[in-house]
Parts: structure tokens; sequence; C-alpha cells
């Protein structure tokens, strides 16, 4: 940042990072208290979903902290304290949640074992590599390296474009009607969110640099993070309700769960 | 502030924060604890109010720490650090507890799924609309932007209030009569207790500042939030385990669950 954010945009950023942390630790006890209103069958996807936004919210929290030691704000004036931000957060959070939110979208599906499993892996092992190979380029200090990692961490993404849409897509489709729109709404909204973060990653090659584009970084992906995470997490909850009452009356409304 | 706010007041207002802070950690957990006292169909409303008080508990806390940080009690004389108060802490907690306030009522009143999905969400949306749009106002400097904001904000407060006493009502003289009265009672102390909100927000306007002032705005919104967050969830469970109690016997008393 080579002009000082004003204590507005600080104020604005930090606020935006406690926000999302009360957000996502709430959605995560809503996730686990409401556990009981779904099925056997849906429980691990209600429990991934969680584990997404706990992670994320200690994640947020110690952005947060971070942020705070950074700079200090005396009588109005903002100053770096010479501790650096920790970025790197994002990317360690990223590392863990980006496979799980990809894993419980395939868990809400409810297909078999060996569907679950093998989509699960495949997915989850192409999200981690794409946030493992965009990491040293997001640290590059010159817009080469930062161009190279990028392109390589293009690689999974597009993979799990293709199998979400196309492997994937073939999995929804025989899903039963009454949920099929909740699934590719929640579906969108990951790859939707997801739109955020390559742009940022390209800010610098663009010359968009300075406190006004520092402002928008941060909030855009607190923003990015919250309907990634916390409203998927909450879409995924209603898909796992809606089918435990689907498939309560169709075993004859016997389910005493299947009231949501 | 331009007089200093004297050492009574300060503390005043810090035990407010920290009393506030136990209340709603305390009555988040006797909701959550007492969850399984009240039927399925229930759950969710008691779920959610645990939520509100949980989020306004996280949002005291800070507000306290912040309220310690921005002041220093050297020998019985106040002194500020340069550190401000956050203020923000309260719009970003109403941003999430005040749409939740009025999904928890929906959710107790136990309506069709269409009408709860339609009634939150119209709700829910019109409450973020108002405290969105009073924001600009509260930080703005000058009286003229803070009565234009607080008047964009005052368009979804009166859809609000026509949805609760209008669209709400219908739906309330459809319920039992047993639990009729306690949910007009809910609604009303949720509005009541929005009461506090608009005239804090209009002080300025009446040269209404200085340490007397300030320490009735930051009590003020204390006792506020208190009864709207921890008197209504009380409420609400109230509410939740006469309707499971009504329930269950008017299925012929075999609910196990439905001994309160």
């Amino acid at each position: 940042m080579e002009q000082a954010l004003s204590p507005f945009q600080y104020n604005l950023i930090f606020n935006a990072f406690s926000f999302t942390f009360a957000t996502m630790l709430a959605t995560t006890l809503f996730l686990w208290l409401n556990r009981s209103q779904v099925s056997d069958r849906y429980k691990s996807a209600i429990t991934i979903s969680g584990l997404v936004c706990a992670i994320a919210a200690y994640h947020y929290l110690r952005i947060g902290q971070s942020w705070e030691a950074a700079f200090t704000l005396q009588d109005g004036v903002l100053e770096a304290t010479g501790y650096s931000f920790n970025d790197a957060y994002r990317y360690v959070d990223w590392l863990l949640t980006v496979p799980l939110l990809l894993i419980e979208l395939v868990l809400v599906m409810g297909l078999s074992r060996e569907e679950t499993i093998g989509k699960s892996t495949k997915l989850g092992i192409a999200a981690a590599l794409m946030i493992i190979l965009g990491f040293p380029g997001e640290i590059a200090t010159d817009n080469a390296t930062r161009a190279l990692w990028g392109a390589a961490s293009t690689v999974p993404f597009v993979y799990i474009v293709y199998e979400l849409f196309k492997g994937l897509g073939e999995a929804i489709d025989r899903q039963h009607e009454g949920v099929r729109e909740l699934i590719k709404k929640a579906r969108l909204l990951t790859f939707a969110s997801w739109g955020f973060y390559p742009i940022v990653y390209m800010a610098p090659f663009a010359d968009i640099t300075g406190p006004t584009a520092e402002t928008v970084i941060q909030v855009g992906y607190t923003l990015a993070d919250l309907v990634a995470k916390a409203v998927v997490g909450v879409l995924i909850y209603m898909i796992a309700v809606r089918k435990t009452q689907i498939e309560g009356a169709e075993a004859g409304g016997t389910t005493a769960e299947a009231t949501g």
C-alpha cells in the first residue's frame, strides 16, 4: 500500500472481518444444532458444512487480530505498526475449506458409496491442488511468477468446473425434482462466489493497488467467503431437510425426523 | 463527546455492557439446553432465538473491550486513549440479529412451509435493508445526511410494522387461543424495544449530546437489546413449550416431549 488507508476504510475492513466471524460461527451453530432435523443419510453433509464455517470463523478471528495488530488508529490517524497483515490465513483456510465445500455438495446428493468416495476424492484433491498452486503466485513480488503459478492453478480449476457441470450434472439430473433446482443453485453459488478470487489475483497486473483497491479486495474476499460458506451451508441444510421429508413421505411417512 | 464522562458514568456503561454479555450468553445456553423440551416443529425457533443471543453476546464482549480500549481511568480521572470506541459493532450485530428476530417470531407460529418461507424472506430482507440504510446516517457528520438516510431507513421499517400487525396479525388470529396472547406480547415487545433506536438516532437533531446523553444512549441501547433479544427469546421458548403441550394433548397426550 503506497498511500495509507483512511480510518473509515480501516474500520470498514475490520468490521467486515468481525461481521464475518460472527456470521460463520452463528452458521456453524445453526447447522450443528439442526443436524438432528435431517435423516442419517444427510447428517455428514451438515457436519461438514458446519465444519467449513467453523474453520472460517477461526481464520476470520485471526485475520481480524492480525489487522488490528498491523495498524494503530491514534487520534484519527492511521499508522502501520511494522507487523505485517498476515494474508496467508486466507490460503490456509481455503486449503481446508474449499475441498470440504465440494465434498458437502457431493454428500448432500446421497449418491452410492462408490460414487460419493470417487467424486469426493477427485474434487477434493483438485481443489487442494488449485489452492496450493495459487499461493506461490500470491506472494510473488514480480508479475511473471504470479502469472506462471496463476496459470498452473487454473488447470485444476478448469477440471473442477468440468466435473461440477458435467460429471456431477448427470448425478443432479437423477435427483428428485423437489430438490434438483436447489442443488443447482448451491452449485451455481459455489462456482459464482469463486469468480471473485481470480479477479483479485489478477489485480496487480492491471496496476490496481492503493487504499481503495485494498478495501475492495478485503471486503470482496469477505463477501465471497460468506456466500461460498455460510449461504451455501444453509442451502445444503435446506436441501437435506427437503430430501429427508421427501424420502420420509415416500417410505410411508413413518420417519419421525421428517418434520423439518 | 465535548465534555468528559465522569468515572461513574464510564463504569456504569462498562458494567451495562458486561451485564448484557452475561445475560445474552446465559439466555443462549438456557434456550439451547432446553431445546429438547419442545416438539420438532418448534426446534428451529428455539435454535434461532439462541443464535440471536449468541451473536449479541459476542458483540457485547467486543463492545466492552472497545470501550475499555477507548478510555483509561487513572487515579479517578478519565482520559481518552486515542482509540475510538467502535460503535459499528451495534449495526453489524443488528444486520444479523434483527432479521433473525423476525424469523424466530414467524417460526414459532408453526405456519405452512410456504407461508414460513414467504414471510421470513420478506421480513428478513426488509429488516436488513432498514439497518443498511440507517448506517450511513449514523456515521454522518451533518444532520442533513443523517435525516436523509434516516428517512430512507423508515420505509422498510414502516413495511415491517405493517407486515407484523396486518399480515402476521391474520396468522396470529388463527393460532390456538392458549398461545395467542403470548405471541401478541412477543410481537409487541419486539416492536416496543425498537422504539428506542429512532429516538437515539434523532438525538443529534435536538442537540442532545454530552456525557449524560452518551450515558443514556449507551445504557438505553443495552436495555433495548436485552428486551428485544433475551426477553423475547424466553417468551418464544414459553410459546413453543405451550404449543408443544397443547398439540401433544390434542394428539391424545402421547407425545413424550410435551412435558415442558
